[in-house]
């Protein structure tokens, strides 16, 4: 703990004030739900900021556990002008993890409203608190024997909703085109607690079947956005399959990214591939599976050779996709075999293999990528921010949007791997195609938070690749705190109408501006322009 | 034409100032696109409404060709206060058909707006103008060659994107849960143009690909609402499929409807079967291959001898399915063999039949229902409403949203069928499952139109039926004109939280309540209280 620390205060109100409304959320919460001190606020910083940067620091973090202790926070909030900024568990790492945007916002984190408060068996569905984690709810699922599966991300200790929220991908069935949320009940900025679709109507059976109302449908305007706080969600569960086959294909060349897309395209379209693939180059594969000192460590970006030398040493392709089917035994037999021959026939030297599994075998699969494609959770993907060296690798996530062929892959690649190279950073790419007709590239930028040159020179160009991929028609799907007012800076069609849409609705649903200001380049009117927050 | 024809005059205005507006508009778009006679409003009024009753006529009605044109009309429509209703082709009978929810509103016709903007063959999808008609983009993709099918909703008269924005429904896989949007521009209500998803960025690439964009998604809210006008939408387009096998089940008793949907649950959720199946009474296909008076000319509704005989009669179930496969042909073999043995099974004397087809035989399979889910549009499906005999059937659809389990299928066939009857009306249903975990069940309450006193009864049930019906947790997926306040009133948890939640939104987007004030029970602040006509 730093002797000289000062708690930071957000714009607007003064440090004593500050103070007075800490100590009204704890007279609330109660004193041990309301985090003050540095040492208990630094989990709550970006992860991967350096070390010296206080940019997006909280000056406290409210841990509210019932809805009602959320309509008293917003209360207390609107009457003092402090800025909330909400997350379910606060991961969200390459994105500016838990912390906010504006310096000095108190954190609201639901991390302990945890509950998973319903498993219908019937119907195939759980409707879940905003803290419960991927780990929670499967453990939940399994505990009782639910014959279903879950959609996960790569990560197990997210947030459900927090993802949902966010537009993060999960890799089943139920991931492609954000299928499995139904149903919202959401905290607006003035207290009142409204439910999406059919959960407006008061005892509806269909709240958490259904994805509409009678109405207009709101559910998407409170993700990547800062309209409301979700308290609780459905989330839809898939019935587990007769067969789960995970599936591997590699290519050799790093062109074959092209073909490769092209033929996903076309068994993605015509159903054969129901799911989210994800396409790992050789170096991501290598960030997580190795380290980079042991294929290269001279000057620059690594080399092709080393790459190749690389790609031979681990046994992976230039590009490597993990895939699945969730099928009937004899239609697996039958996708598969379509789906070698596909991708063999298209590209020369492509290599497509897999195993069926009953499901129950899926928490026993040697993998992580086969148990994360089967909804078991684990942190076992997480070793990639190690590859500069050193204990403390960070990563941002720079994640264009682009339509799903070959030659917007191409595009991108080459966009992305020369700016970074002109920076001497490695091109680590993660290719998910989150429907049929477009993937999100995630460029993994690692840096090692340690070095503030490399850090610097990290968030940097990715400043730049956000207006240069959109010069090309790709827009990001998720920004960066440090870049995300220049990420929806790029959404400018109509003179910024969109901006301006999103601006009229949450100057009337939130004229205080507490909810998360300029989350997502949406800011409330007393911080909109000139006073140098933005 | 009547003599005594007086124009309506929307609320707030005097007649003088309507006729002025009127003018406006004709220096705007020619006078030729602005229809003011009352012979040329007729059609413009509620096909199905007593033709005593003038509650939802018009003053008028605008054919905007042009984004920019109906940039103007708002324009004017603000400066004179002329509350606009919108539609793309204004079909929507069973719930108002093209009439505005406020007399004297002037009606924004886009039938002239009907170009197929786009058909992109690689990603498969088109971007149509909202005047566009399922027959216009089913033959633009034929015309072309192109190998796409497109989901298609029962009669090809009406507007891809109007059907769309009120949550109608269509048959095809993508026509489950609504996949097929992607990609809105919209007009709002203070002439902005606004693009939704990644069209908010000026030329990206993936706006007919990717749902959402960076920040909050707008595209529901502009479904079923009053909050813009949408002028450009992107569908998504399937692959014609190897094999299109469209089938049939048939029970023989009315209370298989159980069994039959707990079977069909299972068989959605495992994904054998993915489409909009619909499941007819004896009677919905009775009025639509047949008349009431072949089979029951006594007293009251026609008896369950009169629907047995009817049964045997047409060879049809107690309850008909209707669906269909889109497979590779193996897996059509293993899909069919599944389902026929699952129903068969469950349900004694089930029968599961059908054949399997080339994708290019669908425009000449005999039967509608063959074609529709083929999706080759026509109107032969259109017949039901001559049920009581005469030239000028009408119906109301009265549709509920329900889990989709067999529980739920009995108890909303027993309100419905005893509400009915208690006044004299058969019970015509049709359930459609939307999604693997919810059914619409549209009950035709048929009437003859020139039969005022039938129509009385009919209006009347179906408002006492709204609340009945929500009583038991069972809201209106979409609500005709006569009761859609009612029906929105339903939606009242947390006292009216989603009600002032759009209300918000409206006041903020649409100040002075131009566009379609009252739609979906949603009103502008200057009609929101105490001047009737709400």
């Amino acid at each position: 703990v730093s002797a000289t620390w000062t708690r930071p205060v957000p714009p607007g109100i003064t440090a004593a004030e500050l103070e007075a409304a800490l100590e009204a959320f704890a007279d609330e919460l109660g004193a041990e739900r309301v985090l003050v001190s540095e040492a208990d606020l630094r989990e709550f910083r970006d992860p991967f900021q350096h070390e010296s940067s206080d940019a997006f620091t909280a000056s406290g973090v409210l841990l509210p556990t019932t809805v009602e202790e959320i309509q008293a926070i917003v209360r207390i909030a609107n009457e003092r002008t402090v800025p909330l900024w909400t997350h379910g568990q606060g991961r969200n790492n390459g994105y500016g993890g838990p912390a906010p945007r504006v310096k000095g916002s108190v954190i609201v984190s639901l991390r302990a409203m945890n509950r998973v408060l319903e498993i219908d068996e019937e119907l195939g569905y759980a409707v879940v608190e905003p803290g419960v984690r991927w780990f929670d709810l499967y453990e939940a699922i399994e505990e009782r024997g639910a014959p279903f599966m879950l959609s996960i991300a790569d990560l197990g200790w997210g947030s459900v909703v927090g993802n949902t929220l966010e537009h993060g991908g999960t890799y089943l069935p139920y991931g492609l085109d954000f299928q499995m949320q139904c149903g919202m009940e959401v905290v607006l900025a003035d207290g009142d607690l409204m439910r999406t679709g059919m959960g407006a109507m008061e005892g509806n059976r269909a709240w958490h079947c259904y994805k509409r109302g009678l109405g207009p449908t709101p559910d998407g305007l409170f993700m990547q956005s800062n309209f409301g706080i979700v308290t609780k969600m459905g989330v839809w569960l898939m019935p587990k399959p007769e067969v789960y086959m995970p599936l591997w294909l590699t290519v050799p060349r790093d062109d074959d990214i092209a073909p490769l897309i092209d033929t996903l395209r076309v068994l993605m379209l015509d159903g054969t591939i129901r799911m989210v693939p994800q396409i790992m180059n050789t170096l991501l594969l290598g960030a997580v599976l190795s380290d980079r000192a042991r294929w290269y460590t001279g000057p620059g970006v690594i080399t092709e050779e080393a790459i190749g030398a690389m790609a031979q040493g681990l046994d992976v392709g230039r590009w490597t996709m993990r895939f699945a089917l969730y099928e009937d035994d004899a239609v697996a037999d039958h996708k598969f075999a379509k789906i070698k021959r596909a991708f063999e026939e298209a590209i020369p030297g492509a290599k497509v293999w897999g195993t069926k599994h009953d499901p129950a075998d899926i928490p026993h699969l040697e993998h992580p990528a086969e148990r994360i494609q089967g909804g078991a959770p684990s942190l076992d993907w997480n070793n990639m921010t190690g590859w500069y060296g050193g204990e403390q690798g960070g990563h941002i996530g720079f994640s264009p949007i682009a339509p799903l062929t070959g030659r917007d892959a191409i595009e991108v690649r080459d966009l992305m791997r020369s700016m970074l190279a002109e920076v001497g950073l490695d091109y680590i790419a993660g290719i998910s195609t989150l429907s049929p007709r477009s993937f999100v590239h995630v460029t993994m930028v690692i840096f090692d938070t340690s070095d503030a040159d490399q850090v610097a020179r990290a968030y940097d160009v990715c400043s730049r690749l956000v207006v240069e991929a959109a010069k090309k028609g790709y827009g990001e799907y998720r920004a960066h705190l440090d870049f995300m007012d220049l990420a929806t800076d790029q959404y400018a069609f109509g003179e910024h109408a969109y901006r301006r849409f999103n601006e009229r609705i949450k100057d009337a649903l939130d004229p205080n501006g507490i909810l998360s200001p300029g989350k997502q380049g949406i800011w409330p009117a007393r911080l909109r322009d000139g006073d140098g927050v933005r």
